[in-house]
């Protein structure tokens, strides 16, 4: 298969590898010239869960590339994935498959903007990776990475990408509920990413104070109520349940939201609990919660000088 | 006339001393053990506005004075005031005089738990202060104090006062609408003082971000509302004016619950922020800005370790 990564960052770099590794024709875009230039001249170089090796693999920014791809899997933060569409819509044929395992809400909409939807395939995964320098990345973790189709038309495609998933070691789940699980992961990220970043706490740090808990019941409360709008459903107690399930893995992790605000990132919030207030603002319910938290991570990147634009 | 400071720690100490500086019987009263042996064998130094000087004064704990007193300052932190009462009932007769100059809401109901109404003197101060060391403080500003009777019956009190402070250099001024005056300073603490913890920015930083405006704008809007069911007028614009222009005489300062914060200390919030939230529970109306705020800075208690018990 002939697959493009836009976005080829920490993650975007480990897909990338395993895909090529698999016996795919790979491509890596991305815009950040350091890292093109490393890869271009000395390989990737890349430890997957500590097994290091290097690869040749043709890498550059999209305007660069006029080839078009079987199936494209977009790695960017979420506001920049409008940008990236702009960006390789000539490298989409029509009948390209636009893979998205971005967190957060709304980028299906986004999406269908540039493709019919039958070309559509959301997912989610629990890989993580980090960059360490331009050309040198680690992928860690077993995945998986569930996806599905957001068109009946679109099903072969997914089980297909499934396949191509396992097969490459990136161990591709067929998803019976892909809004669900995007939501549930939302959900979670909404929650202690936000306060996380908000009260620089990490997720133990943050789980033993009752504040916080209370917090995330009346996070947690707007999330279902704006997922219910949406057709899906988001249980409360269940939710916060699983919620802290999935905390006690992780104790002393950071996430990603308070390391974008220690580094002076700007961060996803308008896709997590910016998006629950919009949900709430068009049908008619406040999301008290959602909006402040929302307002005071802006705040927060407005007094470190950190831009928005993009 | 015989005075004590309840509460004497760094604003208190300076009105101790310059009430005594102006021939008045001064009695300092505290819990700190360190600064209460200084001042017993060193007396007190202290700078006034860079004026150095040491003098006697006697000071100790309130359950080893025995004495009955004309007027007790009270300053302690808006979370001890409750304790402060318990601790120095002893020591007020039947026409004693409580002035409370504290930050923050709903004390005037507190104190009238334990004395007469007509006994009550509430007001505001500019003044600042410092504690560099046990027994050692300073001063700063030219105040003003402003004081008024919260009963009819004492106002002859409060003109009292008036003169009294002004005759020692503390610049007494009789308040109008002290009732007023305190919602004004609470509002301008509950909005700038809640954020400036919270987002880790002086006043200055705050100001410049246009999430901070609109936050402030909200939080303002549930204050006025709070102070209507109160009996008083707050206006929502004229309030956001006196705020801005307030502030800018501050510029990079960072308001006393930042260093408490900082220092891990318990903050005021509940008298602020929270005081709302409860007002609007009270009277059937949402306060969804200062209900987070408070939860929020509870929580960033919690995750610094911080006990709120006293």
């Amino acid at each position: 298969m002939k697959i493009a990564i836009a976005g080829s960052g920490a993650i975007g770099s480990g897909f990338g590898y395993l895909l090529k590794k698999g016996g795919h024709e790979v491509t890596l875009m991305d815009f950040w010239e350091d890292h093109i230039q490393a890869v271009q001249q000395n390989g990737l170089t890349i430890a997957v869960n500590g097994q290091q090796d290097n690869i040749d693999i043709p890498m550059d920014k999209p305007e660069n590339i006029q080839e078009k791809f079987d199936v494209v899997f977009i790695f960017t933060k979420s506001m920049y994935l409008q940008g990236m569409l702009e960006a390789i819509e000539h490298t989409l044929a029509g009948n390209t498959k636009v893979v998205c395992l971005l967190n957060g809400l709304g980028h299906e909409k986004t999406i269908a903007e540039y493709i019919p939807k039958e070309n559509i395939i959301m997912g989610t995964t629990v890989w993580t990776a980090s960059l360490e320098a331009p050309g040198k990345t680690s992928l860690m973790g077993q995945g998986p990475v569930e996806v599905q189709e957001v068109d009946p038309k679109g099903k072969e495609a997914a089980l297909t990408l499934v396949q191509v998933l396992s097969d490459c070691g990136l161990n591709g789940i067929y998803s019976a509920d892909v809004h669900f699980t995007t939501w549930r992961k939302a959900c979670v990220n909404g929650t202690l990413n936000t306060l996380s970043a908000l009260l620089d706490a990490n997720i133990e740090e943050l789980l033993q104070s009752d504040y916080v808990q209370h917090l995330i019941r009346e996070i947690v409360e707007e999330f279902s109520r704006a997922a219910k709008a949406k057709g899906i459903g988001l249980e409360v107690e269940e939710m916060i349940t699983y919620l802290n399930e999935a905390s006690k893995k992780v104790g002393t992790h950071y996430p990603s939201m308070h390391q974008d605000i220690m580094n002076k990132r700007p961060t996803e919030v308008d896709f997590l609990t910016g998006e629950v207030a919009k949900i709430g603002a068009k049908n008619g319910f406040k999301t008290p919660k959602s909006q402040t938290l929302t307002e005071l991570i802006h705040a927060k990147e407005d007094v470190l000088g950190i831009s928005r634009e993009h």
